[in-house]
């Protein structure tokens, strides 16, 4: 079975939006298991539209279109499509009442143009919206379906979510979803990963494929089947050979955050986190507070920017400051130390480095970083080099100092 | 004068990667002055793929594609193009010189399916790429002319700008190319841009259009002129009247940033600057000190996650941390002054409110953010409450603060 996705408006063709909605309506369309071959962005003129319907339905068996279901005059996907059937535009009294209580909701009372929405493509199933007014439309013809979205991601999720995946998936039964498993690895390199399980990557099924992310490698398994418990199985099992071989890498799966992950171990340990920055400027903090709860378990941050509030504030001793511009090894230990004393925090957590444009020291290149962990018996230091600008460098010693504490909670340092 | 879009790759339609390139590309077309009226994504796959350069060649007078034209099986574009066309592919020892300089500097010795790269469709020009191994080209047909671009931003970008749209503008002379320019506000709703400026929104030349930015309000005023001058001039003539009205809310144009003006303020003002932050988490830390250069008057930051951080570090009173827990207009100004002292700064910004999901007290629900500032001889406090979820109220509440610093800086706290 085939699927096409239409994006529509003008304001995308001008570039001035990213088109959000064609990616993710595409990732769907695929896991449903659908064949997806073309992906089309028109703007909102009714005629070429049309020609862009008449296409779509000539090539495909499912056509999805996000956009131009509003209340203006440039917003014509419904009469474009009435156009591409042949059909007629008929005033639903139901969907009226829909976008009513919507306008109600926001204090407006319905204007003449508001009606504009209530117009369905005659034999149209109208799907309602419950985030803005306009509603969808599900719009079957000599055995094609043609799906009208509106534009607005925070609309069209939940309708495609709620009210249409539902339908699509009763209304072609003969699919074979896609299954899809993400393993998420810290502190391995890619090249790594390829010689441990880099025979897994020629299995046909399931396919087993590497991803390089910010700091990190994922793993993403995925089987289509149309049996979904035997589909798991066989993810499961995939897994498993995986874990067995790279398995203390793997902080968490799917849409697990490595300052999430973190955030539960320390909650379930009773640990609590104190943390002192320098080149990462603030960003370990905000990572780690980001968590909704945080408060539990991350006491304090401190962003040391000059030497003199390393030494006063951190105890760092000023020799240390002085070396390397106050990069070096001794000097993440004692900032680590340091907050975690001013803290009464379990766990003292530290960054220092040079993350540029200008800096550096002898041995110590713009995009050095060390990072420090002081717990009750003991310290340890880690030096990462990164290549990249300012912001990279930031975003990747941050990641690497999660890493860092992550590795500790779990397996310790002793490797 | 028509374009037209085509990106191409298996990995878009699987919603792998979302489609950057096809924005860039539809905002640099409408800048030289092409309408462009359809944009398509196609997959690896030769037949579909030539069946889209026949459709674009024949609607359009430019078709700009990007992606596969790297060396393995899959990457079809360049062949796509030979057949659409009626053409042979041609291997161009010019083209070939280059790859292999490219296969050098990462030190990698060529091999056979490298040379793939060096083909071309016959009487297409070839376009180095400086970044990666795989060459553009640019072929002319009956009046039409065709790009092949590399699919990696990093890539694409860099050619497209430097050696492919300097030889569109002298191809396609008649052309009329966008000026734009964006105003950027803070402390001011749209609503009230509206009435200020409103009756601007309704003038055919140059267009002016508001868009509410996170945090801000951006003010876009634009003209085509084939005449670059005379389309400066008119541009100008409209942002002087937008300053006239709304010049104190104008903290920046274009690519600026409240981060970067604001710092800029201080390095020129010598006014240094330290941060208490409970409720922002790091961000605003972070936000400050991502500018380069950020340590000559970023002086420190602190994230104060408990009440005992708050009294022993920054001196803020124990009744006013036990009330509202801690979030109250002189927790926000004891904070700002504690950091103020500690860090020895000129001038101390402080954040406390519940970002949620959980929280709040009395008067103060979820959403509610004090913002403290303390200078010299002076201090103030401003609260605003924001709907939404945790990270958009750590994000609204830090643009929050960044903006009162600015105003503090430019016009005083006086209104």
């Amino acid at each position: 079975m085939k699927a096409e996705v239409l994006s529509i408006g003008t304001e995308l063709l001008l570039g001035e939006i990213l088109d959000t909605n064609a990616q993710y309506l595409s990732r769907e369309l695929q896991n449903l298991g659908f064949d997806l071959y073309h992906r089309v962005t028109v703007g909102d003129n009714v005629e070429r539209l049309r020609r862009a319907f008449e296409s779509a339905v000539a090539r495909a068996d499912l056509v999805v279109s996000s956009g131009g279901l509003g209340p203006t005059s440039d917003d014509v996907t419904c009469e474009a499509l009435a156009r591409a059937l042949g059909r007629d535009l008929i005033f639903s009294e139901e969907a009226w009442k829909t976008v009513k209580a919507q306008l109600d909701v926001r204090g407006r009372s319905p204007c003449d143009s508001d009606r504009k929405q209530a117009l369905l493509v005659w034999g149209a199933t109208f799907v309602p919206n419950r985030v803005g007014t306009a509603p969808g439309q599900v719009v079957t013809d000599g055995g094609k379906t043609v799906v009208l979205l509106p534009g607005p991601p925070r609309e069209m999720i939940p309708m495609w979510e709620k009210d249409v995946r539902p339908v699509i998936q009763r209304n072609f039964p003969g699919l074979k979803p896609l299954f899809s498993r993400h393993l998420r690895l810290v502190g391995i390199p890619e090249a790594l990963v390829q010689e441990a399980i880099g025979d897994l990557f020629r299995s046909p099924d399931p396919t087993v494929a590497p991803y390089v992310g910010p700091g990190e490698v994922r793993v993403r398994i995925a089987t289509r089947d149309s049996d979904e418990r035997r589909a798991r199985e066989k993810v499961a099992q995939v897994e498993e050979t995986i874990r067995r071989k790279l398995g203390k890498y793997i902080y968490g799966s799917d849409g697990d955050d490595l300052e999430s992950v973190v955030g539960n171990l320390l909650a379930r340990k009773g640990l609590s986190l104190a943390v002192a920055e320098s080149c990462t400027g603030g960003l370990l903090s905000h990572r780690i507070s980001s968590v909704p709860g945080a408060s539990r378990y991350f006491k304090m941050g401190l962003i040391a920017y000059s030497p003199g509030v390393k030494r006063e504030c951190l105890s760092v001793r000023k020799e240390d400051v002085e070396r390397g511009d106050a990069v070096n090894p001794e000097v993440a230990v004692s900032m680590a130390r340091g907050i975690r004393a001013l803290a009464a925090a379990d766990i003292g957590l530290s960054t220092t480095g040079f993350a540029g444009p200008s800096g550096g020291a002898p041995g110590a290149p713009v995009g050095t970083v060390y990072i420090g962990l002081v717990w009750p018996d003991g310290d340890y230091v880690e030096v990462q080099r990164y290549p990249g600008d300012r912001s990279s460098v930031i975003s990747r010693g941050t990641q690497a100092a999660l890493a860092l504490l992550w590795r500790f909670l779990t397996r310790g340092l002793e490797e």
